[in-house]
């Protein structure tokens, strides 16, 4: 991972980033994301030296710990999550004294002023002048007051760059979108926020567009003369885990659809941006969602699906249904599958329908965008082979990342026979190295300022907009037109039953 | 290879081909290719029961052999060439009962009538009526001698088929291969001459027009709009060896580029066939042919370029000069490297250059198709890679066949950095099994009556219509103007630079 690896022969564009100094405050700092991810996401940038050469971390949260707590809680974060390979003790112990730690509660003036004065000193120690950036890794229902907290005891001004990272969800429907929305620009400006979308940090999902812009073979078959339908696709084999009570009033088409494949959606059928600038290519994937054409009450049901999981097995082992689950509710309607038919109206995708969905326990995780070309035009070979083995490019976001076109292909022998057969690449095996964890490319593009890989508001509402009558209708209907599937299975019937009318069908990752 | 391994889910477009009985009967019997490659290649269709029910070989040549030597011989190249896995010896001699030999002498009227009554008696052995397939596995010389003693004796026609095929090279020039053709033509029609070019019979050639039509992903890019020029490539690493008297009376340009490399491009650049019909395939690879603009005498060397190779090193040993090797002139102007650029005026390819290059003692054998595409239209990602890493979609013929598209995809790591990546198909991995060598596919097509994957005569006579212009200028001048290049180099330094006005560079398989 090492930046003296990097093939000196590649072009490079942005060859050396380094951030100014600054600190990072983390509210919600106790929390499991950041033990699990950002912690030893930081730690990775200060391995590869992408940190700022002066840097803190100064986290906070209303548990009661201290700097040496929070340390020795972040160095046991380190040895399970981290990426330790090649890391003694003393870089680990080094990089602890980066942090530090205060007990904070946004209700109380006394400890936000107690917090200022922390910051304060923290910032003395490592910094010319004070560039803060905030993240809220704290349940969403706070991320407004802190916000306002931060205004009224005046750390949301500094001399220097004042940045704030919230975590989804963003908003629960359009109008607590809207709501949140208001109140965080009350206090920030929109290119101060950055609203932190860990597929964006995916290598497979930011290579999108270097396939797409890049690469002058593709962009002449995308668009609807020859593409029949794409699939974005988020599989999970796990459940819903510890996670039941938030889950349960979320669902998947909040939880995954409405943010990470909605921005998936948005790279794939953008047009071409301007430039690489962040403004270029956020408007034209705000542009591309707003083609979207908005949801009919009467056509919900042909344009949204909903299922949930009952008791099964994944990989031999008996796992409980969604309303066994720890902290849901017994009677819960709440989908752990959803799938919407997404129609863009533009010269490009017209008739061109894409399909997002997303579910828990599935039989295997797996991420992947399918675009299914159209049959060649005049079926020289054969009319009964014309509507099988179409043409496919397969975009694997994760596991086993990569990119497989299917095509047709003589098979050997005496006699004209085709067969589909793929042509594959594999980042791992191309590239010799792991990709890096999204937290850290995110991260460091925060402290430079660079929001090309944060989701803007306008395309965060523009989505809630088109979501927010499916989600109303359901509510409203409750468990009456949900449908069911095993857990261990690929999904309900209704599934393929919803998809059959279109002569398409749902591929298995 | 058993057809029984075939996946049953294909399509099966001539499912069942058995030929009807027929009598092959082979001048030039006692020939290298009739050891190495004809009667290997027969009997693996005998193994797959893809030989006709009731069949027989009558071996002819000069040489004083009998059925016995013929089958002891036949058995001791079987051994060497053939594929004898999971035979036993009786199946080698139950084959071997089906070949039987006379000597016979084209110039001499009395043995030519008792080549007669022996063919009539092996047919008598198992056939209902005289179906008659000629091989003339001969000097080119002695074609139409042959052709023309076959119609005096009364062989030339039968109750059943009569076929002849005939082994390259079609004549040696324009005249010489008009003058060919018209004798053959007053014994023959010519839809009962098939014309052998062993590539035609390879997988790889045979998947061009599966991979261009049987997929809807290629055709759209196939043409002037995306294509900047296509690369056709046969490298050999050997010399001549025992073929010097030969071969230096022929040269590059006529061993391989007028006959393989002409059937490659004819099938990389055609149109689409209204059917799978030989007629309307071959159609559309004559007119493409046809297409090619014609060459100026000024014009030559910007169109044609030739080399002969001097002493070097292959794979570490040495190896002599063309001029030392066995039965070559010590002043030979033949050239052993050949390259020539096709302007195809069509609607199509409009300023797209095709160019054919086929050598000796090149470093490494490798046949293959490279489509260069044009640069994506807008350098988004920085104007100094636009040019190099271009997409290329390369046609790997043999050996290690399969498919390579090179495209250009993100680096992983915190800048934005691109690299040229493969996708690969690769035909053993896929098909878990060997391509079958090319003369077994061709026999049995002739067997068959299907001409498709032969030569038919207008596209070998518009081919030296375009050849021999450049043939004719190089004798003239004989060793003024050709270049050199060490044996185990990738040809002369003139070939790049003949390239690089047009910023292009040959690719090195």
């Amino acid at each position: 991972m090492s930046r003296l690896s990097v093939n000196p022969l590649s072009e490079g564009l942005r060859l050396e980033r380094r951030p100014e100094p600054s600190v990072l405050l983390i509210f919600g700092a106790s929390g499991d994301l950041v033990a699990r991810k950002l912690v030893p996401a930081l730690y990775s940038l200060s391995q590869q030296n992408l940190l700022p050469a002066r840097w803190a971390l100064l986290g906070t949260s209303r548990t009661d710990w201290d700097d040496d707590r929070f340390r020795a809680e972040m160095k046991a974060a380190l040895e399970k999550f981290g990426d330790l390979q090649g890391s003694d003790g003393a870089l680990v112990d080094e990089f602890l004294k980066s942090l530090f730690y205060i007990r904070s509660d946004t209700e109380d003036a006394q400890s936000m002023g107690d917090l200022k004065s922390r910051l304060e000193e923290v910032e003395k120690l490592c910094l010319d002048r004070p560039n803060r950036l905030f993240y809220l890794s704290t349940p969403p229902s706070v991320f407004a007051t802190i916000a306002e907290q931060l205004k009224e005891h005046g750390i949301a001004r500094s001399d220097g760059f004042t940045r704030v990272i919230v975590e989804k969800p963003f908003g629960t429907d359009l109008q607590s979108m809207r709501e949140l929305n208001r109140r965080l620009l009350a206090v920030f400006d929109e290119e101060q926020i950055y609203r932190i979308d860990h597929y964006l940090g995916k290598e497979t999902v930011q290579n999108i567009l270097v396939m797409r812009f890049a690469n002058a073979i593709y962009e002449p078959l995308w668009n609807r003369h020859y593409i029949d339908h794409v699939q974005i696709t988020a599989a999970e084999s796990i459940g819903v885990g510890k996670r039941g009570g938030y889950y349960d009033r979320v669902g998947a088409l909040r939880d995954m659809i409405q943010n990470h494949l909605f921005q998936v959606f948005s790279l794939m059928a953008m047009e071409p941006p301007v430039s690489l600038q962040a403004g270029a290519i956020r408007d034209e994937k705000t542009k591309v969602v707003r083609a979207v054409r908005p949801v009919a009450v009467e056509e919900i049901d042909s344009l949204a699906l909903r299922a949930q999981y009952t008791s099964g097995s994944i990989e031999g082992g008996p796992v409980p249904g969604y309303r066994e689950e720890e902290r849901v509710d017994p009677d819960s309607s709440t989908e752990t599958y959803a799938a919407v038919k997404l129609r863009v109206d533009s010269w490009r995708w017209a008739g061109v329908p894409f399909y997002l969905r997303s579910a828990k326990r599935l039989p295997r995780r797996a991420s992947e965008v399918v675009v299914h070309f159209k049959p060649a035009p005049h079926a020289l070979f054969g009319a009964d082979g014309s509507n099988r083995d179409t043409n496919r490019l397969i975009l694997r976001i994760q596991p086993d990342e990569g990119v497989t076109v299917k095509f047709r292909a003589k098979l050997p022998g005496q006699d004209l026979r085709l067969r589909g057969v793929n042509m594959d690449f594999d980042y791992g095996a191309s590239f010799g190295r792991k990709s890096a964890d999204a937290y850290q490319r995110l991260l460091l593009d925060a402290m430079l300022g660079d929001p090309t890989l944060f989701a803007r508001g306008d395309l965060v509402e523009a989505s809630w907009e088109l979501l927010t009558p499916i989600l109303e209708s359901w509510q409203e209907r409750g468990a009456k037109g949900l449908a069911y599937y095993e857990a261990g299975t690929w999904g309900p019937a209704e599934a393929d039953r919803w998809l059959a009318p279109e002569g398409r069908a749902w591929r298995r990752p």
